[in-house]
Formats: structure tokens, sequence, C-alpha cells
């Protein structure tokens, strides 16, 4: 996952709340503090495996970052195998000791982590973890190996200090995330029985804003589309043919046109049909949110924010679908002027979807929308490239409450409800095969690069979120 | 120039028209059948030269090419000179001993010719001619040297037979058409004393279809430009963000069909204000001529052949002004999908103009337009690539009832008159120096591959061209 759109936003927009009844329990803070410098030094081992699971030549990092989380989880105590794939392996670890009657928590994550280049871009070495300004640069610093190891270091902490956790636990840390998750769904629903839970745990995301602990509420759906439009057999002369066939980046341009109306709804009929409607608590909790619109317009840059009338932003990102133009690729597009009337135009186009739009739902109304507007003249073909699935998480029960509840005590503000604009396709396959709360609980930050040269994680959140997630298993 | 877009047509469709009272001229035809395997010879040298303009490691061979045509026209008894310039040189040869009361024709042509590559798709080598099927192929077969060599030797022809011309002559050859013929404009606007004449011929277009000898009615014009769409300063993730920015690649698509009404009129506010009607005559005569529709459209590929509403094929591309994209790009046009909102969008875009549309003011228009249609939250630039003015010949006068003739006497059948929906910039330069009527008469053919591998030009329509404008000269 990425960062959240979200600008930095002045921290003293939400008053710090009282902490209230909840701390983070006494002893095991005091474990943190004693092992800050040993855990740290943990950490960088970590991040120095370059795990690239994109790059053939990474094969053997990869599965080094396996093994070695493998041995972290037998280190603290937890029973660890590694799954083969017919790509990068699973790693498995277990701790059951909490006895029948108590909840069981999966934690999902992954060890594998994006290409690092362009490298020249990195201020220190991306493989060769550099603390500076309260943040540590690493390539999978804060994506997601940072955000595995706090996990990891929890349980440790109930381990040395207590002896035992008060929840079973199952983690369940893949190596393939950053290339499609392409085995995993395959391996969970292909052992339902071995992962069976009460809960899912994820911490692969963002914080709303600095300071400010978040639990996300829905991700968005997507359905990825090529349009391709053929008209003449090669590229023609545009004088000598032009005016006489139709041009297929024209009738593209045409057909893209009409995904639209005026009002930047999608006009693709049955297009809304499914979207669930949020409920007003939700929106007016979104609503109260410290979000400055100039602070998110100079992030992307963009002359002015814009899009579906009558929406906020936080609201189009979050709660809309959309329908974006990903590619356009035709005729002649090199320097200068070349004549041609092309051949071929290709649009690439993506929508997110959110509840219950269903992404093959959405593919055939796109194409037969676009049969409906292409005009004679052309051959227009469309791919189906991608898809997954929205999800809205429920935000009741004792996981949700207890993680409210440990993160407030932990960063001692309140927890905010936050949406996401993007994707995490595993999700929909946890609550497909395993019918339980998913609890999305990310420590990133905006800004964090995740994707990109110099990507970091803050190291207080990475403090505090060990000692959140520590609190979390004695309050579920 | 390249072929025009009509098909081959059956020879049959024309009768063959009864040779009335002028006929080629004994002496020079049996002087032509005499000396058929030298003029090859010659021929095959001056195409053995690769005097690509556009690569500088062929600088050599393109000031070769131009001493060779120097001396081709002394070896027949012009004077002949090299102008240098800050290309390649032009060749200007002179014949003034018709004397004062004779008339002047500058004949134009040029001996650079486009890039050979890709080198592989020639069936012989480009710069080894070779004579297959009646054709001679080579690089500039037709494109322009022997159309250029042809009018060399009907100049031979008079002076070796009669020792004299009935006209006085002016060859201007120059070595940058292809390249846009960037220093010519300059030089026939500084020398108009010297080249004033009676009329320009060029022959470096192609005719109706074999056997059917055409002289050109008009030429398109052009306006080309690049419109640039820019929203987010960089690319962003189209979940995170998307939906909360105007995509650029949207709003250009918007803009791109606002180009054009529903039934194919460009609907660019005054466009069409300064279109110039056709007489009826010339439409009935367009309309006689036997274009198969059929064989057009199995020639461009095109699923169906389409248009502006109201307009015949032939129509829409000789005399009706277009709006084309010629090339897109934006975002992510790779394989597979990538979820990018893109920061900008490009497209090239190119007017082809017909009498009297003039290309600044079509930038204007197209400029005025786009800036009315655009949509907050993007930034919209337009860069002026290319222009050239339409032209289109009055068709009256003594040139071109000579023409007429004398290729109806070389050819044995009615001339056509014709129209050209590409641009030759140069020819509303003489127009606008030399205020002269310009008589294009080309003996290429349809499918001659101009620009592409195996161009060949028609060893008969060599023949015949030498023949009819030698004839050409007597009836001037």
């Amino acid at each position: 996952m990425d960062s959240p759109p979200s600008g930095p936003v002045a921290p003293a927009a939400v008053p710090p709340r009282p902490p209230g009844e909840t701390v983070v329990p006494r002893d095991l803070d005091v474990f943190f503090a004693a092992n800050r410098a040993r855990i740290e030094r943990e950490l960088f081992e970590f991040l120095r495996i370059p795990s690239v699971s994109a790059r053939p030549e990474h094969s053997a990092d990869t599965a080094r970052a396996a093994e070695w989380v493998a041995g972290a989880l037998r280190t603290v105590g937890l029973q660890a195998e590694l799954v083969q794939t017919p790509g990068h392996p699973i790693v498995l670890g277990e701790w059951r000791g909490a006895g029948p009657d108590r909840p069981t928590l999966l934690i999902y994550g992954h060890y594998d982590v994006q290409p690092a280049e362009p490298l020249e871009l990195w201020t220190s070495p991306a493989f060769e973890p550099t603390v500076r300004d309260g943040k540590v640069f690493a390539r999978g610093a804060v994506d997601d190996k940072g955000q595995v190891f706090l996990h990891i270091k929890a349980l440790e902490a109930h381990l040395r200090v207590r002896g035992r956790l008060p929840v079973n636990i199952i983690m369940l840390i893949e190596g393939e995330e950053e290339v499609g998750s392409t085995h995993l769904g395959d391996f969970v629903r292909a052992n339902t029985d071995r992962l069976r839970c009460d809960a899912v745990i994820i911490s692969d995301s963002s914080m709303f804003a600095p300071g400010i602990p978040s639990i996300l509420s829905s991700l968005r759906g997507l359905t990825y589309l090529e349009i391709t439009v053929d008209g003449p057999a090669h590229d023609l002369h545009s004088g000598m043919y032009g005016g006489g066939v139709i041009n297929p980046a024209t009738a593209l341009a045409h057909m893209l046109t009409t995904l639209h109306d005026d009002a930047g709804h999608v006009a693709i009929p049955g297009f809304y049909d499914a979207v669930r409607p949020w409920s007003p608590d939700v929106l007016d909790r979104m609503r109260e949110l410290p979000f400055q619109e100039e602070v998110f317009r100079a992030e992307t840059g963009a002359p002015a924010l814009g899009g579906e009338a009558g929406y906020t932003t936080l609201e189009r990102i979050w709660t809309r679908p959309t329908c974006e133009i990903n590619g356009l690729l035709s005729g002649y597009t090199g320097e200068g002027a070349k004549t041609v009337l092309p051949a071929r135009a290709m649009a690439k186009v993506s929508c997110r979807l959110v509840p219950d739009q269903d992404p093959h739902t959405i593919e055939r109304l796109i194409e037969e929308h676009l049969a409906r507007v292409a005009r004679p003249g052309v051959r227009v073909t469309v791919k189906h490239l991608h898809g997954g699935r929205p999800w809205r998480a429920d935000l009741e029960g004792p996981i949700f409450d207890a993680a409210r509840r440990a993160l407030a005590a932990a960063f001692r503000r309140e927890t905010v409800i936050m949406g996401e604009g993007g994707s995490i396709p595993v999700v929909a396959d946890f609550v497909d095969a395993l019918a339980v709360p998913v609890l999305l609980m990310g420590f990133g930050l905006p800004g964090e690069n995740a994707h990109a040269p110099d990507e970091w994680m803050s190291v207080e959140n990475f403090e505090l979120g060990m000692r959140a997630v520590a609190t979390l298993f004695d309050l579920v």
C-alpha cells in the first residue's frame, strides 16, 4: 500500500484526547523501552535484505527474507514454517497457547519489497537503513517490513515479559504482495481450517496524518481494461486519405468522452446501480476529519481540484467510484510533425469501485456501453487486465473496539475512521474464505514514498505501533 | 509527394480517346526510342547516389547528386550552377536561347530522397536500381529523380535533334524537399528577377490511375498543432487520488471530441468561413472519374469508409478541409495494468486546409476554441509545429491547354483533372513570389511506395512522360 491522499495536517487540528481509562500496559512499555536499541538493530537486519519479489536476480534474497522472518518468529516463541509456492514462499507462524476459548487473530503482512530503482534518487542507499529526522529510510521500511516487524515485537513483549499471549496467533507473511499476491488466495482457500480465526489484522496502510491513529473503513475495488480501436490496416498519409476514413483516435476520444457526463458523474448506464449508500454517521465523521483541501491540492500539483459534482474531495476518493483514463497511445508521438492518420488508438481505462459494485458486472456494462457508442468504420476490442472487489468494514464488534482503544492508548489521541481510495485485493480473499472481520490498522504516514525512492517509516510510529498492537492483544 | 489515394482502376473504365490532331512529334519520338538504353543507364547512375538529405552521413552523397544534376544539364546544353545554401545546394540550370518573345518555363524538382530504412524490407537494394514487371525499383525512382530526369531528357531531345528549344527554360532542382524545403522559399523570394517565368511545371505527384494522364487541380494546406493538457505535477496513484483531481487524459479526450459534430463536420467556430466553393463543373468532372470506393477501402484496410456527411470520398479528400488526430500520448502505455492518473496528456492534431483557408487564422480559431471548451483543473498549451497554405489551380490558360494536349498525345487518352489531399508547400511559394500559374503534372502511380521500401516508377510512365514533356514544349 502507498500512502493515503491526505496531506500533512496541523496536528493541533485534533485536540489531544485525555488518555481515559485505557493505557499501554506498563510491563510491556518497559520492555519496549529497554530493548529499543536491539529491536532497531534487528529491524535494520531485516531491511538490509533486498527481497525484491519482482526481480529474478533477487530470488535468493527473497528466499533469505522468508527464512529471516521464520527465524524471527521462532526466536520470539512461535512455531514457524515456510510454505513453498510456485513463486515465493509464504511464512506461516503459529502460537496456540491461549487455548480454544480465547480468540485467534490472523496477522497478515508481506516481506517482499518494491524494486528500489532509480537508485540514484535515494539520499542514502535503499538497502542500508539510515535514520534521519526521526525517520528510518530504506526500501520496505514502511511497506511492509517495518509494520510486519512491529507485530513480531509486540508478540515478543508478551511472550518474554509474561511467558504467554492472551490470544492465539497466526502470522501469515507472504512474499508476493508487490507482484499481485499471485499464490496467496489459493493458499488461503486451501487452508481455511488451519487459518480459522476471529479476525484478520493488517498493518500495510497509513494513518490519516501524523499523530492521528486511524482505522480503515473501506477500500475501493478495481476493474482495469484496455480499449483498442482499429481503423485502417496501417498508418495512412493524413493528406491523401484524411477525411475519407474514420480516424480511430478521434473515434476513441469520442468513446472516452461518453464515459462521463458534464457534472463528472460516470455516464455508463447501470454503473451506480449496486453502490451501497454510506451511513450519515460515517459521512459526518469523514467531514470532521482535519482535511485541508489546499494542502491536498498542493500535494498533487494540479492547478485546481475537481471531480464529481455534489461530493467533497474525501467523499470522491473514499466513497465514490471513478472511471479514469490511465494511458493513451495512438499514431505519432515523437518530436515534431508527422502527418499520419493512425491505424490504431489505445486507451487504458480503469474504474475504482465501491461496495457493492462487482468488477465483472462493471466490465460488462462498460463493454456494452462502448459497443453502443462506437461508430461504424472502426473495430473496438476490450481486454480485461485486472480486477478486484471493493470492501467496506462494518466497524462494529470486539476487534474494532479493541483496536480503537489500543490505538488511542498508544497515540494518546482519539482514533479516526478513514477511507482509502486504493485497493488491497487480499482483503476480499480473507473475507470470502474466512468470513471474519478484517482490521486495517496502518502505521505509515502521508508522503512516506512507499513505492518511490527515499521510502521511510516514522520511528515514533514504529514505537507507538508496537505498543498499540501489544495493547490490542490484551483488549480483544 | 506520395501516391494519390485512388486505387488501381480497371483501365477499361475510361474509353481510349482517339489521338486527335496532337501527336508526339516524330523526330523526338525517334530520338527517345533510339537512345532508350543509354537514357536508362544514365537514370540508374543518378538513382545509385544515396542522396538522403535527412542524414548527415549522406551529406557528401547529397552534394554529389547536386553535381551530377548540374553535369547532366550541362551535357544536354544548359548553363548550370550550384547555389550554396546553409543546407544542401540548389541546382540552377538555364537555357535562354528561345529569345525574349518566347515563353519561359521554370521546371522545379528535387534530387534528394527519403531515407531507405528499413533496408531489410527492400526486395532489391534501395540504391541499386532494378527493373521488374515494367517497374524501376529504387529509392527516388519516382520521388523525384525519375521525374526530374525525364524533364532533362525531354530538353536533350529538342537540343540534340533540332539544336534548340521552342521555349526558354529554367531548371530549379533542390536538395531539401524531403526535409521541408528549408532554404528554397528564401532563394525564390531573393531571386524573383532571375526566376521570372510564364509558368512553373512540377512533376512530383502521381496520375489518377495507370494509363490516365492527370493534372492536379488543387492541393490541401496544413496546420499542425501539438496540444498538451497538464494536470497534476506528476503521475498520481489512481486509487489514492482518482476522483479528486481532473484527469488530463479525460480532459483532452473531451476537448478532442468537441472538434467535430455528429455529422463529421469540423465544429470549430469559423472553421469553414473562408472555404471557397468549387465550381459545379469541376465537381461534375470529379464524379465522372473511374473511382472505385471498394478498391479504395481495401487499400486503406479500414472496415468501412466514412467522413463528413454529404460528400463523396473524393470530395472529402480533395475538396474538404479536415481535422485529424495524428497522435495521442498519456500515462502508462506499456503491457498490463498500471493504475496511474496521468500528469499530462498530449495530442498531435492537424487540419488539412482548402482554399482560401489560412493556416494562421485556423491555428487561432483552434486555440480560441480549445480555450473555450477547456475545463478548470487543467492547463492547456498549444504549440504550432507546421503550416502550409492550400492551393487551387485555375486550370485555364496556355500552359494548361498545352499540358492537356501533350499528355493526351503521349498517353493516347484524355487527360483528367484530379485533386490531391496532400500538400506541396513550395507551390504557394512559387505562386506568391512569381505570380504565375503552376502546372502539377505527375507521372507516378498509386502504390508506388514513394516513402516506403520498394519504391518504384513505371518504365512506361517514364517513357511516355519524356514524350509528353517534349511535346508540351512545342505546344506552349
